[in-house]
Formats: C-alpha cells, structure tokens, sequence
C-alpha cells in the first residue's frame, strides 16, 4: 500500500507497487495511518511531506472496479478520500507531491492537495478523465480546482476538454509548480524543496492553520463528511 | 429575432437583423425557443451550438428604451435573461459564441455564458458599460465574470475602468479564447472548434452537468429566478 | 496620524511621520475620519483619492506591542480595520495606493484595498509576514486576497511562503498596477492615474456601489463588524 520513512526532516511517503494506486478504502486508509505517524512525530525541528508513487501511475484516481457501481461503496470511497484531504489541508508542514506518473480524476486531486505539485516532464499526464468516461465532477473537486489553479480557462481546460497536461503544459499554466527532466529528478528536487522550506523554521502547526484559511473553502465544502475515522 | 438552422452536426443559433440585438424578453424568449429545439434535438451524436450575430452587434446589453425605467419590466428582462443563462449553462453540447460585432454588458454575459467565445479582429468591442451609463453591475454578472475571468486586475479594469476590449486585448487577457481576422473568419473558426468538439464523442448529458458543475455558483446565484417561462 | 489635501480633484491621505504606521485604533481612525471628511466633500465634478505614507513603511502592520497579546486590543484593532476597508470599498471614486515603504500584513492589506496599487522599484516590500512570527491569517485577509489575486498560485506564495515582494515581483505576478523608479515618481504616477480617472467623468456613486459589486464577498465577510462608529 504505503510506505513512510524518514530523511533528514522530510518524511517520505510512498505508495508502493506498480499498480494504478487506485484510490479505494483500503489504500486511502493506508495513506491516512501514514499521515497519523507523521503528525505522532517530534514537532520540532520542522519538517516536510513528500509524498511519491512507484511505478507509471501516481494515481489513477477511485477504484471503480472495487466499487463495481454500487453507491454505499462509491459513497465510502469518496468520504475517505475528503477525510484524506483534510487531513492533508491541516497537516502541520509543507506538503509536496512528486508526480512521476498519471493523476488522473481523483489521483489528479490528490496531488493538487499538496502544497507543491513537482512532475516529470518526459511521461504521465494530469487528467480529470470525467467527461470522457461518461462521469460528473464531483463539486468538491471543482472547489479545490478553484482554490489550486486561477486560470478560469485552463479549469475549463481541464474538466470541460478532459485535456491531458504533459509537466511542461502544466508548469505554464499555473496547474503545477515546476517540470523535471525524469523521475529520479522529480523526487530529488521534491526533497531539495523540503529541506529549503524546512530551513525557514515555521511553527508546523502555524503553517497548517494558515494552510486551512487558504483553503478555507474546500474545508467548509467537505467540511460534515464522516468517515468511520 | 433569431433563426435556427442545423450543418451537420452543428446547431447555429442566428440573432438575424442589424439592429442591437436588445435582450428584451421578446428577443430573449425567441433564443430560448430555439434553446429548447435544439434540446429535442436527437441525443445523438453528440452537437455543438455556435451563436452568432448578423450586423455591427453581437448585442448591446439590455433593451433600456423598451423598459423605460419601469422596475417591473426591469426585472422581467433580468428575469428572463437568468433564465437564459440557465439554460445555457445546462445544455447538453458545448456552445461557442462567434462574436462578430459589438457586446456589451448583458450582451456580453451573453457572449460569455457560452463555453467559448472567438472573436473578429478588426471590429467590435466587449465592454461593460455600465459605469459609464452611470448603472450598477447586478450581482449576478460579477459571479459569471468571476467563474469565466480568472485574473482580478482584467476583472477589475472591465468593470471599474468600463474597459472597450479588442478580441486581441480580450485574448491576451484570457476574457476571449480566440481572435480571427474578420467576421467570416470568426463564424468559420467557431464552426471547425464546434465540429472538433463533437468528434471527442462525449455524452451531451454528462457535459452539460459537468458545465453545472463548473458554473455551479452562478447557478446558485440565480437559482432562484423565476420567470414564466 | 494623518492629513487630508485636495489638489484640484484628487484628494491626497497622507500617514504622516517616519513612524511605522502600525494600525492600532487610534491611526484607523484617523485614517477614517480623513475618509469622512472625503466623503463630505462637493459630489462633482468627480474626484480620485491617493493614499501615501512618509518614511521607509506604507505600514507594517496591526500595532501588536499596543495590543501586547490582549484579545480584546486585538478584536477592537481588527474590527476597527474592517470597517476601514469597509469605507474603502464603498467609497465614491477611485482609490489609489503609492506605496513608497515596506506594507506588511495589516498594512499590505490597507494597501490592497485601494483600486490600484502603485509601488516603487528600489526600496520596500509587499508581505504578508505571520507565517514567519507564528501567527494566522484571518479569514477576510484572505477573501480579500482572493478578490485581488487572481493567480491561486501567487497567493500561495504570499501566504504559504511569506515571499517579500518587491515592485517589480509584485507587478508581474499580478499583485500591484505598476512598478515606478523612486518615492517621488510613484506619487507623481499616482497622482496621475487619479486625474486620467477624474476626467472619465463617472459619477462617484455609481463607482462606489460598482466596487461593492466587485469586492461584494470581502462585505459579506465583514459585514457584520461593529466598532463604535
């Protein structure tokens, strides 16, 4: 499912296997206990999130075969997934994703819940792949779209073309914060920007707390999900 | 008032005549009209709506002379034209407006209610004029021009300095998708885009709710609306 | 505190000594009694107001050693703020910000609440500096962000990263009007803005209530702030 290990001050998470890390119960849970060791950790000196996957996909966004249609599932499916996403708003430290493989729909808004979203420019794409496959964005994704990416046209871009955004169209756009020549690259500056931010010595739980007022919106949108912890 | 006419897999929706193209309910009824035609349309394949203007206007905003300062025909032409706006943001197909004339204030939320608008170089403005005619911007315009105009300085200089916008000055602004040589040019170029779209192949039902989801705040702005229909 | 002059039709609010211009109860109301008597003035022809600070700070900031940690200092210097800004966003005619020394926090958001912000090159920073002294944004500081930061990126490094930005940062990333060579050459700009705005003749009303159609969710958000008048 995941891993965490520390480095220095970056904690590094990792979904393990070259599997889509589809975005079911199980690993999203997985995810969440990781986030919980983290938060258990010493609260000083600063640290920094990063957060890789192995393999070709990041995340190929909610398992809709374990779902197989029935609504409880989908229904649970997407709770845990705000659970994760709050948690991650309010997790005191910077947050980087190191996208080296697809996001695609719901893998795509977990990267964009980071507070830095690092891609590799020569595969994977960003993709809310809703339209094509004949789905509805859900309106809390829209939320955090509005707070992560300013451009009314590349949010439009995105949901209302399905378009497939390579590192570099990305970067220009606004969607991700900087384009690396290949994986091993993408982690590394991921790290390297940990470690800088690291150096600043903000208070962890200050930085959280100002993080929830920046995303104030997304909070209040999934704010009453619950999600049998 | 307006003509429909069906080119293959493209709806073209035709504001016929030179005058202004005044949005009084006449003229609005008449688009909805149209509006639910192309509704009853055959589901599939998938359409596309292109909206275009005959003469110097795409439409220049609301008609004051017929309202005559009468609150409640005021509120009726703002009535309708929410509903309109409704029915835009619902349509099952994407809809690009082929602005080959002037558009102003309501005439330009017109043009901008749909999910493109390209537009002539070499004539024809986008401007909200209602500071210079001494109006106040309804509530409603500012939440459409929010979730259609990402950059606050361009929101601010078209609604507080009542800013004429060229197609190329509305482009590199991110107001326009487009900017093309001449009003054929224009009407050709918003064609193509449509027939493009079409080819994508999307379900018109599941474009038309993502587009809900998208413009979901200017929908619960004017949720409430009721006009008669 | 401060002094109000009128030169031809542009109002110049100076904050007056060398002082840091920290915002503690007694400079707001300075600062809104100034904006009374702007008020008070002929209706037409129409005028620009320009707010200007002498020394090396615009203004740093709410007056904390005033407040020293008491909550109800605190509460009475936020309140008094808002309705500040309140008075700012409603106030008919143009609102222009020289700022010729560092604005920090409290005092970045004074400046922001002007229409334009004109700030020179070669000294003096826009920041937002509580992640760096342990402290969180309220929430208003950032809908008012929002409403005047298009790029959700930019905000994130104001807030998240406490990114001190100079004239020319600030003017590319979308967050002032213009970068000017020294503090005289930004007043004078000033200045100049005011006047080209004066002679578009609009009526100051319909462009105070404009305005509250712009900013209208930083008044939904303050709205309900009393402060003792």
């Amino acid at each position: 499912m995941c891993t965490l290990e520390k480095r220095g001050d970056i904690y590094i998470l990792t979904l393990t296997g070259s599997d889509e890390h589809r975005l079911n119960p199980t690993l999203v849970d997985s995810i969440r206990s990781a986030l919980r060791r983290v938060r258990a950790g010493p609260a000083s000196p600063s640290s920094a999130l990063v957060t890789i996957a192995e393999g070709k996909f990041f995340s190929n966004g909610f398992d809709l075969a374990w779902a197989h249609s029935s609504q409880p599932r989908l229904e649970l499916m997407s709770a845990k997934l705000q659970l994760l996403v709050k948690e991650l708003i309010s997790l005191p430290m910077p947050t980087i994703a190191a996208v080296t493989g697809h996001a695609s729909a719901a893998g795509m808004i977990l990267a964009l819940s980071h507070d830095y979203v690092l891609m590799r420019k020569d595969r994977g794409f960003l993709y809310m792949s809703e339209l094509d496959i004949g789905l509805v964005l859900p309106d809390w994704f829209m939320v955090l779209l509005k707070c992560k990416i300013g451009d009314a046209k590349v949010r439009s871009e995105i949901i209302l073309t399905a378009a497939k955004l390579t590192a570099e169209m990305a970067a220009v756009r606004g969607v991700v914060h900087s384009a690396h020549v290949g994986a091993e690259e993408t982690v590394e500056a991921a790290i390297r920007l940990g470690q800088e931010l690291v150096k600043r010595g903000w208070d962890g739980n200050v930085y959280g707390k100002n993080r929830t007022v920046v995303l104030n919106e997304v909070l209040e949108k999934i704010g009453t999900v619950t999600g049998g912890g």
